[in-house]
């Protein structure tokens, strides 16, 4: 283990556990494979850790790895044929007529292999690793069968030991009616998709779940159903609400202790208050806001006023987010949104960790995994500032550099 | 000669020549450094090239080289202070009593030696060729003094020779007016920006000349005063006309039978029709829009209906469009201006080697360079499909493979 331990020197540390992002100049982090050991300026360093090899970052900007929250990276096909229809001018029906919309992601992801599944989704898995990022959230919910949902499950537990990154799964499989069930949502709550929860449970395949709250997915009463057997199965809750309407969906997931509600367009105030009270993340996801052209955005200025913790993440997904850039998406939670750069900084770090239910780490702090990010540039507020260009000098996994 | 020719197989070219991307599946592209020599379906490979070197490209997907048209690349300093100011709610006017605005970057430009300049923008050069991306026009205009401006071009010119790039320097002493000058406009024409253009042109730093005709900037007879010793001195014409407002600047341009107009959302028909009847070339720039949070889109049907080329480029620049992704600029030309697919990828090949007054690239046909970029995609739509992606297999630049 000795060996293991280095103490990083000459960097800038966002720690992001107190104002002004936790800066700390001219500052030093001691790791080992077990997590961080100290923190804090050089000058501070404890006579413990001083005689740790040492790795210098040359001035360099340090964060915690950025966290990717909420995707749906596994699938099968892509879309660009549907996007490419609507921009000649097919409608939504025209589109759906050629067999477009969500239903082609199910029959393109049904007929792929685990194989494919994991094969197409490594590059996409490796531009966000590329950025920096050390978790990733990957849902299931475009099999929208038994058999198909465990697949996409276990191509996901698959990538997380193919990449040196953690895969943190979610059930999705109340994601939308398959077309065999269409206008019969009750039954393929109670005949698919609580009985693929179950089996993926039972095979350790999740570690969350969520549904789709929407006029054109589950209402209320449907996605409590599958909530409540998550709680049977003590599993954690997330859940897409409130994008396109209010249904009451953010206020069902603060009511049942969710760790994130996601989206939140159209949420209320009452569903703010609900949020902050439960402590439940508000994921924001600028990135489908974008594609969709949405004109009304999460409601930031009351998240802020009322202390709920606001995470981003790329909803990286083939229909509405086509999207492998967290850089990106925290551009755009400060461009569309007027997050602040701390804010969007904060939101794929810490609070995107409590999203995820991830204790250990998000946050530079002893304690903590040492998972970091090392940037080549002189301020945090850069990360965010810039479009499509990424600055990441390393990664620093486990402690490992 | 003979050992650089080769024979490229297995793949699909995008020729760009033709309807509907001018694909050729299952093609060849016989290629050496002096240029293109043949393309066409495999089966109809001609003798004369069928026994050169075969590079096997795996079914991929071939583009011309992708070209950037218009950057502010080189530059000193970035804004990231200033974006994280205004979202955290300062005013325009406290940004500007802070020393920020266009004022930061003259200064920062002006502080910095030409190795500076190099050396910050080589990062965002590398990200637009790590895009497939064989040409760049790189702007002056943060110097406002003849020294600084000249320097600009120098470090722009430099390179081109440090990477495997074409650079097109454009002289843009008109794009501001410096604090010394402040409102007296005509005087800075007259003693700093023309004096400056023809001591660049004298050194052979400048490949166009570019104005800012805006409220903020130039009006049509100061810019067609520098346009005058531009045409005197034999060189070819762009300018930024109608972002923010309606002055004629394309009409100016298309007068002066100027190669491109650039930003246009608030062109006019009578502007399009002009631009249409002199073949000038329309260079959309949606990360300024997207940064601005413009609501107004450039007239895209009228350029459509009037026969007006699209080109579509970064403008990288540190304030308005801090974006270092030529495929994130296609894919906002498309979601944001409902630009088709084949329009943007055109626009990012043909009609910006058009822009920039490059007759021999920008399609794949025989007498074009050799400068291709092979895609890991299937169909070419999914290069403005996805966000923040980059599937990028490898450049050909010159026949070299
Ligand atoms: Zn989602
Ligand atoms: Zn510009």
């Amino acid at each position: 283990m000795r060996q293991q331990s280095s103490l990083i020197v000459n960097c800038r540390v966002a720690t992001l556990t107190g104002p002004d992002y936790g800066l700390l100049d001219d500052a030093a982090i001691a790791v080992t494979a077990d997590g961080i050991l100290w923190t804090g300026p050089r000058t501070d360093i404890p006579a413990a850790v001083a005689a740790f090899p040492r790795h210098d970052l040359g001035g360099r900007l340090v964060t915690p790895a950025l966290i990717d929250c909420h995707t749906h990276i596994v699938h099968g096909g892509n879309r660009a044929g549907e996007f490419e229809m609507r921009l000649k001018g097919a409608s939504y029906e025209e589109v759906a007529r050629a067999g477009g919309g969500i239903v082609s992601t199910v029959r393109a992801t049904r007929e792929a292999t685990e194989e494919d599944l994991v094969a197409s989704a490594l590059p996409r898995v490796d531009a966000l690793i590329a950025e920096g990022v050390s978790v990733i959230e990957i849902k299931s919910g475009y099999g929208l069968d038994l058999e198909t949902e465990l697949r996409m499950l276990r191509a996901a537990r698959r990538i997380g030991g193919l990449r040196p990154v953690t895969v943190r799964t979610t059930f999705l499989g109340a994601h939308a009616t398959p077309a065999d069930h269409k206008g019969r949502e009750d039954a393929y709550i109670d005949d698919v998709c609580i009985p693929a929860l179950r089996a993926a449970h039972e095979q350790g395949l999740v570690d969350a779940v969520d549904g789709f709250c929407e006029g054109i997915a589950f209402d209320t009463v449907q996605i409590a159903r599958v909530f409540d057997v998550a709680l049977e199965l003590g599993l954690p809750l997330k859940l897409h609400a409130e994008q396109l309407s209010n249904l009451g969906g953010a206020a069902l997931a603060a009511r049942y202790g969710a760790l994130s509600a996601d989206h939140l367009e159209y949420l209320d105030e009452d569903g703010v208050k609900a949020m902050a009270d439960a402590g439940t993340v508000a994921v924001i996801l600028p990135g489908a806001y974008y594609t969709l052209r949405e004109t009304k955005a999460p409601p930031i200025d009351l998240f802020r006023a009322r202390g709920v913790p606001m995470a981003v993440a790329t909803d990286m997904n083939p229909g509405s987010s086509p999207m492998c850039s967290i850089l990106l998406a925290m551009n755009m939670a400060c461009t569309l949104f007027r997050m602040t750069p701390e804010e969007a900084l904060l939101g794929t770090t810490r609070y995107a960790a409590r999203a995820l239910g991830l204790a250990d780490r998000g946050t530079i702090t002893p304690g903590s995994r040492a998972d970091l990010a090392v940037w080549n540039v002189d301020h945090p507020a850069e990360l965010a500032y810039r479009i499509g260009f990424n600055p990441l000098h390393q990664r620093i996994i486990g402690g490992r550099i």
